[in-house]
This record gives C-alpha cells, structure tokens and sequence, in this order.
C-alpha cells in the first residue's frame, strides 16, 4: 500500500490522480498549509526530506519530486505497458522520457514567475516580467501546436506524461493564460473529464 | 554518432561531460548566443524545439531536456550498469529517479531566481528575493548534509545524477553561495577534477 503525503493545496493531487489511473491502491496523509503565509508546517517537515509534497512512501522507500515518482510507479508497477512506451522502441522511449522531463525542467518555471509576480501586484519587477513574458508564450504554443495533432501527448493513448503536461495546462489556465491556445484548452477539459481525475479530487480534495 | 547541439555559454556543457564519462562517440554543432542580449540566436532555433540546448540528434532521434537526456543515455546504453543502479533494485532505483530529477524538480529555481535577483541591483524583488533567500540554503544544506554522509549523490560511486547535482553545486559556487556547504563545495572540486570533465572542457569550450 502507497502512502500519499498529501499537502492541500498543491501539486500532490496530480500525483493522486497517477494512483487512479494506474488503479494503485494508496492510503493519503493530508497536511495544511499555514492559513496566513500559505506556506507549508512543521508536520510536513518532520515527514518528508523537505517538507515538499508529493512525497510517497512504498515499504521502506520514501520518494519526492513529482516526475521521480511517476518514472519510478511506471518502471515497477506498469507490468503491462499501459502507461508508457516499450524501452526497446528507443524513440518512443526518448520521447517519454522528454515529455516527462518537460513539466519540471522547462515549462514550470515561467509559470511559476507569473504567479510570484501576480503578488507583486501593480509593480512587478521588468527583469522577471521579461523573462515570463518570452518564456511563457514560447511553452503553451509549443504545447499547443502539438496537441493539434494528436489528442494526447505522446500520441493517441494517455500515458504518464500526460499528468505533468497536464499540471501545466491547469498552471495556464489558473493565471488566465491558456484562452489563446485552444488546442490546449480542449486538452486540459478532456483530462478534467477523465472518471480517474474524478475519483482523485472525490478522495483528495476536502 | 551523437549530435550535441551545445549553445555556449550554458548548461549543454554538462551533457558533453556525461557523454565523456559514458565513454560514447559525439559530435559537437556549436551555437553562440547574441553578445548584447546573451540570447540565443536563430541558428539554434532553426535546429532545435524550442531553441534549447542541451538537445542532442542520436539517428532519428532529436531530443531535449537535460534531465530525459541523461536518462534515455543510461537506459540506451548504460547496459553494464555503470552509472545507475540494477533497475530490479526497487530501492536503489528510486533513489536514482529522485536525484536524476531533484536538479531541475527542486534546486534549479531558487538558484535562477537569485540569477536574475543580481541582474536587478540594488533593487531586488522583495517577492522574488524572499522565496529565493527562503529556499535556496534548504536545498544547498540538504545536498550538504547528504555529502557529508557519501562521496557521492547515490552512495561511494560516481554515477549518473552526479551531473545534475554537480550542475547545482557549479550555480551555488557562481552565485558565491556555495561557501559555507563545505561537502557540496568539496564534492564540486571532486568532480571538477576528473578526467571526463576535464576532456569535456577540452573539447566543448572554446
């Protein structure tokens, strides 16, 4: 049985939605954020290397970073191939392991700039609102112009990355982003639309 | 052969040293950024998704990402298992996955942040300098506090995820904060001195 270190609200959900639709079974601990500074507590620190969350617990591995953790449920418990490519098909495995990088190693930061500067109200700062504002349009039309021609991102058929592509999506659409680019938009409301997407906000969103 | 779209100055560099420790034939296209705007150029664009480097052409394979790089290298072609551990160690696997990922997952941001903090002055960002000044010692003391343990990220060998961590060290010791992490600044002069790294210089710095 996999335990969730679950921190409302963040990216852990995305982590839970995985568990669904790999059909893993897993227990959640649920920790909040401090109401004031939305910044994360004490009991989340003292459970996790750093107090981030998602954080798994699988028998005596403990396993944080959301795109290690998905690497890491498919190498051990996609038995079946469902979720990814074969690793003897070396460019669909290179694919895989691109749009699994991609969430984290590109795309998450000038959203992650968008929201930070969003604080800053009136006066945002011209260095960050320079990079977010090339960065950003660059990442969705990317995305964009992919999922014009195929429904998911690997193809025809979810897979594992889709969760992470799909976390950015939910990142565009929250900062009022994702309006110009329909075919990211339709991706976005069709995962929305998925019974195990349902089943993890039904289980993990109080 | 593999191609290595390096773009210099930048993180490609880190690639070409992985590609020297592996021990495998490549072939270096060199692309220049702007020297007024130190932006990349049409050229890179032209060759690659995103214009971004590191992306390499192995065959018909074109791909990006340092972290799906690094990873599709080992599970290409790692097959004696020198720098990764059995994939049938459940343990030892997602220790991998965790530190393969952990570079641009968790300590990259706060380090970019604190880059584009020095670009503001003597003005910085209170927002963004908060986040920065918060996160940035969790994650060099967390690495620090691991080294002090193990000569390297996995254990007593140098493997894979080595080069991303060491791609952290190398944004702490240019930000000159690396100073008071003695193991983190003791395991990046460890791995400055070895050979591979020293070939990769050789060939892919002008």
């Amino acid at each position: 049985m996999i335990l969730v270190h679950h921190l409302r609200i963040g990216r852990s959900i995305f982590t839970v939605w995985l568990l669904e639709e790999m059909g893993l079974d897993y227990e959640l601990k649920v920790y909040h954020r401090n109401p004031e500074t939305f910044r994360s507590q004490d009991d989340i620190k003292a459970a996790t290397p750093l107090g981030k969350s998602p954080t798994i617990q699988d028998g005596d591995i403990l396993l944080t970073e959301s795109g290690a953790i998905a690497a890491y449920l498919v190498d051990r418990y996609d038995t079946d191939g469902k979720f990814a490519p074969a690793r003897s098909d070396h460019k669909a495995w290179a694919e895989y392991q691109r749009w699994l990088h991609y969430p984290e190693g590109s795309a998450f930061l000038p959203l992650f700039l968008k929201m930070l500067l969003a604080r800053e109200g009136d006066n945002p700062s011209a260095v960050f609102k320079a990079f977010a504002d090339g960065e950003v349009p660059l990442h969705l039309s990317l995305l964009d112009k992919r999922l014009a021609e195929m429904p998911y991102i690997l193809g025809d058929k979810f897979q594992v990355p889709d969760i992470g592509i799909t976390y950015v999506a939910s990142m565009a659409e929250r900062l009022g982003e994702i309006g110009p680019y329909k075919n990211l938009k339709a991706y976005y409301d069709r995962n929305m639309d998925r019974e195990a997407w349902k089943r993890a906000k039904a289980r993990a969103v109080e």
